[in-house]
């Protein structure tokens, strides 16, 4: 496994492998895996010939305030991990690599950005597409693998790859749990002991909303308002939303006729948690 | 000559391009061309083991009231004039092809693009941007060549090249004009006969500031004034802009030290022309 830190070099060992006809996967992350991560390596493991990582905290996406400074961190598990994992390069470049001096250059998906993670995080859709457009960039994949717990961003994603005319197959994968539901996060790490139980009141709302959807709602202000109750009865909690939007436009709906997602943004003590749920769709939980 | 409308198409005849390690130039057109247009793509013939251009009036450049629909076009004669000049592949996408309906992703220069003409046309830079990426990412150029008349374009280009990792080098050719100093431009052809002789105020204001830093003027408000005032004398001209700006960030400066560039903009009619020059090279008038 090689690790990469220059844009330059990965540059040239990416046309290399493009040169010998070999097909690269790619998998962006901001490091500290869980199994979430790890499923995402697996799946680029099959589809490539070549799996390339990339583990950059990037600042763009991270808002004033925001957990930037104290996002968990830890290379060295990252990269034993990886390597177990059939990784054949990390690519991690620095802050000033990727962001040098008179930066100026920003790339925004309109649309479907602006509900949800777009309302509370103005600027967050901006630096994840501006990071991923300079990642596609450097790395030059055939397929890039993200997770569909973070499912604003892989539909945003998608639509920048689309509208830009990326030759990239951005695809999703199915998010991760803990036994007990919980979806996993980096940020998980952050949740005390006795705010652990709270965290659940997001898989158990989507539940029941999954119940009440396969009793026949479709009124998504009825269903909106069970989810809501529901976490609110937990202590440390506070919802930043928790809505029902169309899963290709993430505009809110009244009623759940096409694809619909279930989103939830809930602080759990000083902990932002997001978790969504695609109606109709089978829940393991 | 092969001409390709689809994305898809141009992205696989690239992709068989560089799988045979052939080098692609593109020179990106709105048509309608002129001398100025075929010495890019002599140059991109030179640069290139194959040279693409794509002709294609993008909207999103354009601002309201602007010049969209009446912006001069001749595919025909466009058609001939690349073959005789050794361009292997025009792309011509239509409207549909390039903004299909739900586009929403642009991509934004925020510095270089404050000034000067972005002032007085807000959005041209985030369309001109927008389509450049696309493009890139359809026909995959190697070296993509670019006009020095429209300098600030130029710049932009490149910031952007740069900041997003594009791995496409961005080249500027000289400014070609008419035997008596008028920059080419598509745009010429909306002058009306009585307003030929004015348009060329652009030039020889051009011709006046460089004889003022020759003889050792460096402050930049004299060299505006002299500038402006020779330009006002013509009639029919209203002034956009007269500017000397750092030539990197495009701001504005009070003395010329490094490199330094006088832009201008003037209404000619209702013809909008813009010039150039970089003090301290030569000029050939």
């Amino acid at each position: 496994m090689r690790v990469i830190k220059s844009v330059k070099e990965m540059q040239e060992f990416s046309d290399s492998l493009r040169n010998r006809g070999e097909k690269i996967a790619f998998v962006p992350t901001m490091g500290y895996f869980h199994h979430g991560h790890l499923s995402l390596m697996d799946e680029g493991r099959k589809s490539g010939d070549c799996l390339i990582i990339s583990i950059y905290v990037n600042p763009t996406q991270f808002g004033p305030g925001e957990d930037l400074e104290k996002y968990p961190r830890d290379f060295e598990t990252d990269r034993e991990l990886s390597e177990e994992r059939g990784v054949d390069v990390i690519f991690c470049p620095s802050n000033s690599e990727m962001y040098p001096e008179h930066y100026q250059t920003f790339v925004d998906v309109e649309g479907v950005t602006r509900n949800l993670c777009g309302l509370s995080r103005p600027y967050h859709f901006r630096g994840v597409t501006t990071i991923c457009a300079k990642l596609f960039n450097i790395v030059k994949p055939h397929v890039a693998i993200f997770g569909k717990k973070d499912f604003q961003q892989l539909v945003t994603v998608q639509r920048m790859a689309a509208d830009l005319n990326m030759d990239i197959e951005v695809i999703g994968m199915p998010t991760v749990r803990e036994s007990d539901g919980l979806a996993m996060s980096s940020r998980n790490t952050y949740l005390k002991k006795e705010e652990r139980e709270s965290a659940l009141s997001l898989i158990r709302s989507i539940k029941l909303a999954k119940e009440l959807y396969d009793n026949g709602e479709r009124k998504t202000g009825k269903i909106i308002e069970e989810a809501q109750k529901f976490i609110e009865e937990h202590p440390y909690t506070k919802i930043d939303y928790v809505k029902i939007c169309d899963a290709a436009t993430m505009n809110d709906i009244e009623y759940i006729e096409g694809e619909a997602v279930l989103a939830l943004a809930v602080e759990v003590g000083i902990t932002r948690l997001i978790d969504n749920y695609v109606f109709g769709n089978p829940l393991d939980i």
